[in-house]
C-alpha cells in the first residue's frame, strides 16, 4: 500500500501544477501569455494522464494489500478509474484537450456577438472526439451515460430524466402562481462601488470563517473554486457595480465548494478517495451555502447589521425586504443569474440537448434552434440571440458534456441533506446566530470526511437513509416561497 | 534540428510551471500551503532535470544537423549543458533541492533573531552536497570555479579576484573622500503611503514602457523578476513606508531584468540560447536601468514633475536635491540598500567567504566571525548581529554559491556598455526626454537579441571591443560623483 500511496501522491504534484496554471490564467496572467499557457497546461495535463494510466500503477493496484476499509476504498476507487482511463489512447486525450482549449478561446471571442457559425466546425470536431471517447470508456443503454459517469459516478440518464420530469412539472406550477402576484420594488437595483462590495465580501468570508491561511478570494470573469494543493483552496468572485447580489452569492457559493475541499481528511490527500464524492455532491455543498443558508431570512438577520453599515443607503429597507429581494422568482435568460426555483429549468434544457448531441440525435448546426424552442417551451421566453442563449455557458465549448445535470442534482442533494440536518438542529436559530461550526460539523461528519469513498447514490443513502428524490426539494421550495410570497405555493 | 527544438520546447513547459509555482509562492500563496508547494516544486523541478539529461536528448544533440549559426549555437550550448549536468545523479540534484528548500525555510525563521546556530547543521550538509556537486561537474584550478561557471560561464575565480581587488582599492579611496564632507539633509526621510508609492511605481513602469500585456507588477518581500513563459515576464517590488527610494529602485532594477527577458527573440524561446548570456549580464541590465539611467540627474529631470504631483510635499526640494539624495554614498550593513559605490564591497566580502567555504578553507561555524572581520576591514563597520551580517541574504541558505560575484560583475559590464552607448547617442538628453526606445534598441541589438549564443567574455568583447575591465566603472563613478559631491573624486 505504501508504494501505491506514494505513486498517487507523486502524480498529484502534476495535477497541483495544472491547477495553479489554470487559476493564474483566470486571475492574474498577462493578456499575451494565453497561447503559451494553453500549451503548458496541455503538456503537463497529458503527462499527468499518462502517469495515471501507466502499467506501473496497474501493477501496484493489483498487488496492493489493503489493511482496512479506507485502504480498500483507495484500491477499489483507484482500480475503477485506472481501468476506465487505461483504455483511452493518450493521443485522443491530448487531442480533446487541445481542441477544447482552442474552441474555448474561439467561443470567448464569438460569444459577445452570439456568432454560432464561428464555433460550429470546431464544436463538431470536439463532439466527434467526445463520442469516440465515450465509446472507448464504454456504457450501458446509451452513449451519454459514459460521460455522465465522469461527473456523477453510477448515475444514468434515464434516472435523471425521471427526476427532472418531476422537478419540471412542479417548477412550472410555482412559476405560474408567482407570476400572478404584483411585482415588488427591487432594493438592489442601484450602483454599489466595487470597493464597498469587496469590503462586504471579505467580511462575509470571515463571518463564515473561511480560512484565509488556506485560501484566497480573487476576481475572475466566471467565479470558480480551485483546490491547488494541500491547504490551498482558492475561490474567486466577480463584482458587478449595479448588482451586489451577484458578488455576494458567487462568494458564498464558492465558499461552499472550498469548505468541502478543505474538510476532506488530510490523510486522503492526493489519493483516489481524496476528492468530493461527485460533481453533484460538490454542487450540493455550494448550493446549500448559497441558497439554503445564504438566502434564508435567518442568515439575513445575522448579516443585516454589517450590510447596512457598509452600504448605509440600504438602511431604508427592512431585513425582510432584502431577504425577499434575494429570492425573487422570475423567468430569465442566464443560468448563473437564475433564482433557485427556475434554475433547474435551465439545466433541463441543457441536459436534453447534450444528451441528444452525444447520442447522435441532434446535429451541431441545429443547437440554436433546439435551444430556443426548448427555452420557449420551459422557461417561456423568446431567446433574442445566442449570447443569451446557447452560447452563454463555457461548458460545451470546453468539452464538458455530461457536467450540466450535476448542477440540478446538487440542488436536490442539498435539499435532501437539509431535511436531515433540520432533524438534529434548530436550523434558523443556528444560522441567525452565525453558529456555522455546528452546520460545518454535520457536513464534515456526514459528507466531507468520506471524500470519494462512496458513489453518490450510496452516499445520499448513508446520510439520509433514502435514495435521491425530488421530494425534499419540492418541500423546501414550497415552505420557503410560501413565506417569501405570503401565499400557499 | 526540428526534433531537437521540439524536445527542448516540450521540456520548457515544465520549467514554466516551476516558475509559476515559485512566483505564486512569493506573491499570493496562502500561508499554510508552503510545505506542499516545496514538494511540488521539487518533484517537477527534478522531472525537468531528468528530461534535460535524458539519453534521448543526447542522441538528438549528436545527430542534429545545424543549417546556420543560430542552429550551431543551439547545438553547442545545448551540448555544453547536457554533458555538464548529465554527470550529476538525479538523486543528488533532488537532495540539494530538498535540503536548500528546507534550509531556506529555516533561515526565514532564524534570520530576525540572527540565530546562526539554528541554520548551521543544515548549511553544513548543503555545503557538503554542493562540494560533491562541484566535484562531479568538474573544474580547473579550484573547486569554486565549477559553481561560478553555473552563473557566469567561462569565468574564473582568479580573474574575479584581480578585478575585485582594483575595485576595492578605488572604492575605499572614494569613500574616504566623501566622508570628509558635511552630511546633507535627506528629503526621503519621511513617510509616504503605500497607495502613493504604488501609484508612482505604476506610472514609472508605464513611463519606461514596460509591456503590461506581457507582465505584471506585484509585491513580495524580496523583489524579483520571473520569466514564467513566452510573453510572460513578471516583476515584483516592495513598499517601505518610510523610504520610497526602496520601491522606486527595486522596480526600475527589476524592469531592467524583465526588458532583457522580453527582448530575447521569440524564435529562441525554450531553446538553450533562449535566456540571458549569464547572471552577470542579466544583472548588468538591471543595474544599468537602476543606476546609470535611474539615478542620473537627467532621469530625475524627466520624472520630477510627476513625482511632485503624486507626492506634493516633495515640492520643497529641487530636482538636484532629490538627485543627490538618491546618490548619497555611505557605509551601511545591508547589501540591497547599499549605494552603487559601496555595493561592490558587500559582494567582495561574500565572494571571499563562499570561495573559502567551497574550496574547504573555511568551516561553516566560522562564517559569522569571518564575515564580521572582513566587514570591519572593508566597509569599516562593526557588525552588531547576524541579521545585519551573514544572515541577511537568502543565497547561501538557498544553495546558490557562486552567484554573488555576478552582482558586481553586472555593475562593471553595465559601466562598460554605458561607455560604448555614449559614443553613439547623447545619453543625458535622451534620458531627460524619456526617449527610452533609443536606448532599448541599442541594448536589444547589442545584447538581448543574442540570447545565450555567446559566453559573457565573448559578448562583452563583441559589444565594446574590449575584455571586461574595472576601468569604465571607475571612470563612470568618478565623473558622476564629482558632480554629486561637487569635488574631484
Amino acid at each position: 500500500m505504501k508504494e501505491l500511496k506514494e505513486y498517487y501522491k507523486r502524480a498529484d504534484k502534476y495535477s497541483s501544477a495544472v491547477s495553479l496554471l489554470y487559476w493564474d490564467m483566470q486571475t492574474y496572467m498577462p493578456k499575451d501569455a494565453g497561447h503559451y499557457r494553453a500549451e503548458v497546461i496541455s503538456e503537463i495535463g497529458t503527462y499527468f494522464f499518462k502517469i495515471m494510466v501507466d502499467d506501473i500503477l496497474g501493477r501496484l493496484l493489483e498487488t496492493a494489500q489493503p489493511q482496512n476499509e479506507i485502504e480498500e476504498k483507495i484500491v477499489s476507487v483507484g482500480k475503477r478509474e485506472y481501468y476506465k482511463y487505461k483504455k483511452v489512447p493518450p493521443d485522443l486525450f491530448q487531442e480533446i484537450m487541445i481542441t477544447s482549449t482552442m474552441l474555448e478561446q474561439k467561443w470567448e471571442v464569438a460569444k459577445p456577438n452570439g456568432d454560432f457559425g464561428e464555433v460550429m466546425s470546431l464544436l463538431e470536431k470536439l463532439i466527434e472526439l467526445t463520442r469516440r471517447y465515450a465509446d472507448i470508456l464504454g456504457y450501458e443503454d446509451e452513449r451519454y451515460n459514459a460521460l455522465l459517469d465522469l461527473y456523477e459516478p453510477g448515475m444514468k440518464a434515464k434516472e435523471i430524466e425521471q427526476i427532472f420530469s418531476n422537478v419540471k412539472i412542479f417548477t412550472l406550477k410555482v412559476l405560474e402562481k408567482v407570476e400572478s402576484l404584483p411585482k415588488f420594488e427591487d432594493p438592489f437595483d442601484r450602483e454599489i462601488s466595487v470597493d464597498k462590495q469587496k469590503e462586504f465580501n471579505n467580511w462575509l468570508l470571515h463571518y463564515l470563517k473561511y480560512d484565509f491561511n488556506k485560501g484566497r478570494l480573487d476576481v475572475s470573469t466566471h467565479p470558480f473554486t480551485n483546490p491547488i494543493g494541500l491547504n490551498d483552496v482558492r475561490i474567486t468572485t466577480r463584482y458587478i457595480v449595479n448588482d451586489i447580489r451577484n458578488s455576494i452569492y458567487s462568494t458564498i457559493h464558492e465558499f461552499g465548494h472550498a469548505l468541502y475541499a478543505l474538510s476532506i481528511p488530510t490523510e486522503f490527500y492526493g489519493l483516489p478517495i481524496g476528492s468530493s464524492a461527485s460533481y453533484g455532491f460538490d454542487e450540493s455543498q455550494s448550493r446549500f451555502w448559497e441558497n439554503i443558508v445564504g438566502r434564508s431570512l435567518a442568515f439575513w438577520e445575522g448579516i443585516y447589521g454589517k450590510f447596512v453599515e457598509v452600504i448605509p443607503e440600504m438602511k431604508e429597507y427592512t431585513v425582510e425586504e432584502l431577504w425577499r429581494a434575494v429570492n425573487r422568482v422570475q423567468r430569465s435568460y442566464i443560468r448563473t443569474e437564475a433564482d433557485e426555483v427556475t434554475y433547474n429549468l435551465h439545466i433541463i434544457i441543457r441536459f436534453e440537448i447534450e444528451r441528444a448531441l452525444i447520442n447522435g440525435e441532434l446535429s451541431v448546426k441545429d443547437i440554436p434552434d433546439r435551444w430556443n424552442e426548448l427555452f420557449k417551451k420551459y422557461v417561456g421566453l423568446e431567446v433574442p440571440n445566442n449570447t443569451l442563449g446557447c452560447m452563454q455557458d463555457p461548458h460545451w465549448y470546453g468539452g464538458n458534456f455530461g457536467y450540466f445535470p450535476t448542477y440540478a442534482l446538487g440542488n436536490l442533494y442539498a435539499a435532501q441533506i437539509y431535511e436531515k440536518l433540520k432533524e438534529t438542529i434548530d436550523f434558523d436559530n443556528t444560522v441567525r446566530n452565525g453558529d456555522f461550526e455546528i452546520i460545518k460539523e454535520f457536513l464534515r461528519e456526514k459528507i466531507h470526511s468520506k471524500g470519494k469513498m462512496y458513489e453518490p447514490a450510496e452516499l445520499i443513502k448513508l446520510i439520509t437513509g433514502e435514495p435521491l428524490s425530488h421530494e425534499p426539494f419540492v418541500k423546501y421550495i414550497k415552505e420557503k416561497y410560501s413565506k417569501v410570497y405570503g401565499l400557499e405555493i
